[in-house]
């Protein structure tokens, strides 16, 4: 691993900067190792190559989201335009990098679905069996995802030869060792940081409070299909990408808090393997929203077959289906969560920070 | 109620052929009242009205399910001919009672599917939301099914005034007071009837061991739509509708176990709220099964647009996710299943027959 644990003789005396600055300059370094090799695999793999993220993208990826994650949960003890802009840079580069391996991860998701839903294998025959209509959506999807990926392929080579890129890595490369931090970063860690953490966990429960993971947790309610709870905006609109998009705009917003959180432990020595597993329903959640959304595009492509149509019909409801399944996932999850600091909090601050787990790599 | 219930004095000294005679009496005197009321309630409403079963012919039907329970699983005790000959006019008149009734719930179930799939109620908008194909998909399924709908109806007409029926009106007449027993049914009731109803039990376990119930009880598996069980004889068909029939054949059997020990219990005195409850949940399979037929069915009509198939595509995969829930519904359920007459066999005959809770009518 190469984040910098804790030890509990160093935590119980540390500064909130000393925690703050380590754990930078280990993601930052992180960063600017793992740069070079995914600009690399970009530049080395065609356009329609399988295999993505590799290894360096990987690496990147997990570094921008942790440095992005802890200048946010944390943002208090920093030079307030210095973060901003570096969230914003970051942010840049993790859609940027986040294009193509979700183009990638999309297209084996619905020829996947395409494929399972229409096969004949006797341990799992399809209700689309042998359709004559399964080849040519297949096809389609294809045809279109590729497209896609190619023109993010594009994008990627371009963007990661910019100036832009080169002013990113450069403030990586000063935040080694030397983060603008504020005064208050001198304080104990325990004082300054756990209430910036609680915050975050915070903000988690107020997201899933709004949520219905009561109803989800009761299997087959048709959440993904029938009973999207449309925001207040949508309604009277009739227009079902409007309501499915404002239906699971909160679960995308519950991802990226319970990502948040998972960061803000990782930082405070506490990683959470029930967040981490929480991460990758709501993963799989915006996966499946976002194939579904893909169907439903592919299925208004002028001129196909009524079989077309009538397969990308049911892979749009299979994904939809996905997405319930995971709503049922993250609500039989939810209340057995840990209650993100409340326990922690009553611990003398001093020996809190000494409970560091065994370094761990998530 | 119509059955003529055991009390424990009775019961205790009674022979077999007392309970059937009484049992057989009731039911074929609900027959000969609720059909000329049905016939009555068939004449009068056109093909298109639409609340179906009126009262008439859900008694009829009632009766009818009851005796040909009744002559099948306590058939030894019967003169053979008569018994199969009756319960194949009874299975005749069944099929062409159940079918209008059929239509009319069918196709409740799938425009309400299309309407609650392509509604923008705030309170459970569709993915289908305003689809400028479901006005289109759910004019065809209803204009199919009404068209079926009122060939049934001029069938049933028919047939309830062939000489056919009064045959079977004479049989039930006869069957008043006067059931053709064998020598054997002067046993006593809980000597002869027990290995009987017990055998009915045998075979509704032995239908169970042969479903992935387990599998059907964890939620979201893609029982319904991805992980069809194919039947050997389907295997390497590369035809849906095949595999998908013989897939949900022996969830179709189960049910008719199901019902046969049902009446087993009611003959015995014992109905089970359990086995009702899952007679619903098995017929709501039933029906869903056949209603995702009918929408693939619908998606294969000539020239329709593809708008109209894509929308017949989500309502047939909502349709089977349908199926899967009512499999997970049987799954949950049967662990907790009343043991059949295993418990029951122990206590000692005379005494288990007068175990006869309150008459119910169910």
């Amino acid at each position: 691993m190469t984040d910098a644990p804790m030890t509990a003789q160093a935590a119980s005396t540390a500064t909130a900067g000393d925690i703050l600055s380590r754990q930078l300059t280990a993601q930052a370094g992180a960063f600017l190792r793992a740069l070079p090799l995914a600009v690399g695999e970009v530049g080395a793999r065609p356009g329609s190559a399988a295999v993505v993220p590799a290894a360096g993208t990987a690496d990147l990826l997990r570094a921008v989201r942790r440095i992005g994650g802890l200048l946010h949960t944390f943002g208090a003890v920093f030079e307030q335009t210095w973060a901003q802009e570096s969230r914003t840079e970051l942010r840049w580069l993790l859609n940027l990098l986040a294009l193509e391996p979700g183009y990638v991860r999309r297209s084996a998701r619905l020829l996947g679905a395409v494929d399972s839903l229409s096969g004949s294998d006797p341990e799992g025959t399809g209700m689309l069996a042998g359709h004559a209509g399964a080849p040519k959506a297949r096809a389609l999807l294809d045809r279109q995802l590729t497209l896609a990926r190619t023109r993010a392929h594009s994008t990627v080579l371009q963007e990661l030869r910019s100036a832009r890129l080169h002013a990113l890595a450069d403030r990586m490369t000063l935040l080694v060792g030397e983060a603008p931090l504020l005064e208050t970063a001198g304080g104990r860690a325990s004082a300054v940081l756990l209430p910036q953490a609680a915050a975050a966990f915070t903000a988690l429960s107020a997201c899933a409070q709004q949520l219905p993971l009561q109803r989800a947790a009761t299997p087959y309610g048709g959440d993904g299909l029938r009973r999207l709870g449309a925001a207040p905006s949508v309604r009277g609109a009739a227009d079902a990408d409007a309501a499915l998009a404002a239906d699971d705009a909160p679960w995308s917003r519950l991802r990226i808090l319970v990502k948040r959180a998972r960061y803000a432990l990782e930082v405070c020595g506490r990683p959470s393997s029930e967040l981490d597993e929480l991460d990758v329903v709501l993963g799989r959640h915006q996966e499946a929203a976002d194939a579904a959304v893909t169907a439903a595009t592919a299925a208004r492509t002028p001129r196909i077959t009524p079989a077309t149509a009538y397969v990308l019909g049911v892979v749009h409801a299979d994904q939809r289906l996905e997405v319930e399944a995971a709503r049922y996932a993250v609500g039989r999850r939810w209340p057995d969560l840990p209650p993100g600091l409340d326990g922690w909090l009553e611990i003398p601050p001093a020996e809190g920070w000494g409970h560091s787990p065994a370094p761990r790599t998530a």
